[in-house]
């Protein structure tokens, strides 16, 4: 099998896997509870703090863990309204649906919500944003993405941080870092963010968990009530397993994963040329010259369907995406390729490569030798 | 080390550690995408359904994924409550925190929200729930839990729910089963139950993972948006590993584990023999007519501080709780057991013990003479 769907999720790493057994048959206390073994379940949340904190240049106590980054992103949007009585939420055109989702479920409930459109390279338009902060100054939630789940587009946070800070300075600004954690590191002060999320299982580590980083000075209500775990931010048995798990993920992309980024960039572009050799007319999305990620191709075979492709690969052994794994059930074409003015038909032809650092280049031959066989190139 | 705080946490079964494991390096891929690896991991999260329904004599689509009981119980009030304009919410003295806090927090909201007071047995006085559905023939929730995890307490909810059928027919009946579904089948048509929540950390499954019952023809808003996962119910990627364990587990359960529950009462009423034998002025609660789950005894050494004997029972490598794990960190005296007309004095001088599966008559015989050494009486 060749695994080319990073960006809906990855394989568990052996030693994040292990550390997940290990906190759920032998350091399994409850960290609530009021005895030794407690207190070490207890320590195994604590240390992952550390170690997350650490990952972000913040402090441990700025750190809150989920069950994944749907319930961060939900957090973050819904908690984040409550601060005004009638809020005013910008999003963009780029956003996952868990956080595009929530922004409609408040504008349903009286929300005052606009998006952010994107430039043809699949970035915001900042100045569509200034010109809205200047009109909103009093905006009570701005939530922009810092890569792409689809396109790998990196967008410019820190731009809009500042500008956030400039024209609405109460407001709170939400990134959805989901994409991009597992590939750069993110210092939260460079960012002026005031809540960041991520989630486990798209950096090697386990699904069902994820963390929300939130500024020391900015006070949330919960989303989850009960019994006032997480400084009452977060009620619920920590999940100490999935959380060592995280940890254990985290520390593998400090000592040296994210090193990889460089190796990905050049595995990339290796697969780029191959494919440019294969069918010159292939449409990439966005363009060569934009800034992504290095995991994330998505490009368009004229004239092949992206749903068949996907089909025809899998049979080959070959694991792709149209788009993100979560709108698989919608059969409409990809509305973040759209707002970037690509066609629908073009957009129905996309392909999601997404690239892991288990990956070859041999694997990459291998897969433009099956689309050329499939497309019958060759 | 002697672990006696089963209703906090369980030790996860190694073989639902190992399925956990196989789900997040084998079966790793997210149940979403199109190709083979997917559907594999979707085939994993649909067989757990069926177990889990199969459990209970239910249907599989009525089996929700969530992150553990916490989540659960807060979907279940939280939706519950935004079938009506002006909620009216019935909950008992005796509920956990993940209800009672929900239920304040709709309160502050603006629903009436009212409390069922507790029997000296530790039951809910259903003359007093008849009254007020008499009266209030449009409430909106009634939450009320199968068995304490103070008390072990059973509640009458078949009774329960019978009285509900009669009086607001329209109403949603939430059980939280937590503390009742390791030790006995549910059937969910017998309790007349619209909604029951579970969590596998209790039955031996993993920390992170529960899930909730809901009716067929019952229609809740989700508490969680985005990709649309669980029919739109609950979204965010499934916790494929942490299911996989939870259906191991409830498999256990269903091949023999529940019938432990036998051996359980036998175990416990050795070990309520043998304090009896060592202070004959100790107090059950409730007293022993009651009706509890197996694993759960809740009792008060006069003059002792349950605080002190459950520090001085670590040292000696024991682990009890005073109390809920989830209110250790709040310095009162136990909520339920004064809701039973048990005088804070006493109150402060609880333990709660519960037991597993895994403990024996050697180990209650070993404790019993550690609270002998700790009290002077030996």
């Amino acid at each position: 099998m060749i695994y080319l769907d990073h960006a809906a999720t990855t394989q568990m790493s052996e030693r994040a896997a292990e550390a997940m057994k290990e906190a759920a048959t032998v350091t399994f206390g409850n960290p609530s509870a009021g005895y030794e073994l407690a207190a070490k379940a207890r320590a195994v949340v604590n240390r992952a703090k550390i170690t997350i904190a650490c990952s972000l240049g913040a402090k441990d106590t700025e750190i809150l863990f989920t069950s994944g980054a749907t319930e961060g992103n939900n957090f973050c949007l819904f908690s984040g309204a409550r601060r005004a009585e009638h809020p005013v939420i910008l999003i963009s055109a780029a956003e996952h649906p868990s956080v595009r989702e929530c922004a409609l479920e408040l504008k349903r409930r009286g929300a005052y919500v606009a998006e952010i459109p994107l430039l043809t390279d699949g970035r915001i338009d900042l100045d569509a944003a200034e010109r809205f902060l200047k009109e909103h100054r009093d905006t009570t939630v701005v939530s922009v993405m810092a890569a792409n789940n689809e396109t790998g587009v990196i967008q410019p946070i820190k731009e809009l941080g500042d500008m956030i800070r400039i024209y609405a300075p109460d407001c709170l600004f939400h990134v959805d870092a989901v994409q991009y954690y597992g590939y750069f590191p993110i210092n939260v002060r460079e960012w002026k963010a005031d809540l960041i999320t991520a989630s486990a299982h798209k950096f090697y580590g386990p699904k069902g968990v994820g963390f929300v980083w939130h500024r020391e000075s900015v006070n949330l209500p919960p989303l989850l009530y009960g019994g006032g775990q997480e400084e009452g931010l977060r009620s619920g048995t920590e999940n100490v397993p999935g959380i060592a798990g995280m940890a254990c993920a985290v520390e593998e992309l400090e000592q040296g994963a994210r090193k990889d980024s460089g190796s990905l960039y050049e595995l990339r572009d290796y697969l780029k040329g191959l494919l440019l050799e294969l069918e010159p007319g292939i449409t990439f999305h966005p363009g060569a010259s934009s800034l992504t990620v290095p995991g994330i191709i998505n490009f368009s075979f004229p004239g092949f369907s992206g749903t068949l492709m996907r089909n025809r690969l899998d049979v080959e052994g070959i694991c792709v995406s149209t788009g993100s794994a979560c709108a698989n059930r919608k059969r409409e074409p990809s509305r973040v390729l759209m707002a970037m003015g690509v066609s629908p038909e073009e957009a129905e032809c996309s392909i999601r490569v997404s690239l892991g650092r288990e990956n070859t280049k041999e694997q990459m031959e291998e897969t433009v030798r099956a689309m050329a066989r499939i497309t019958g190139k060759r």
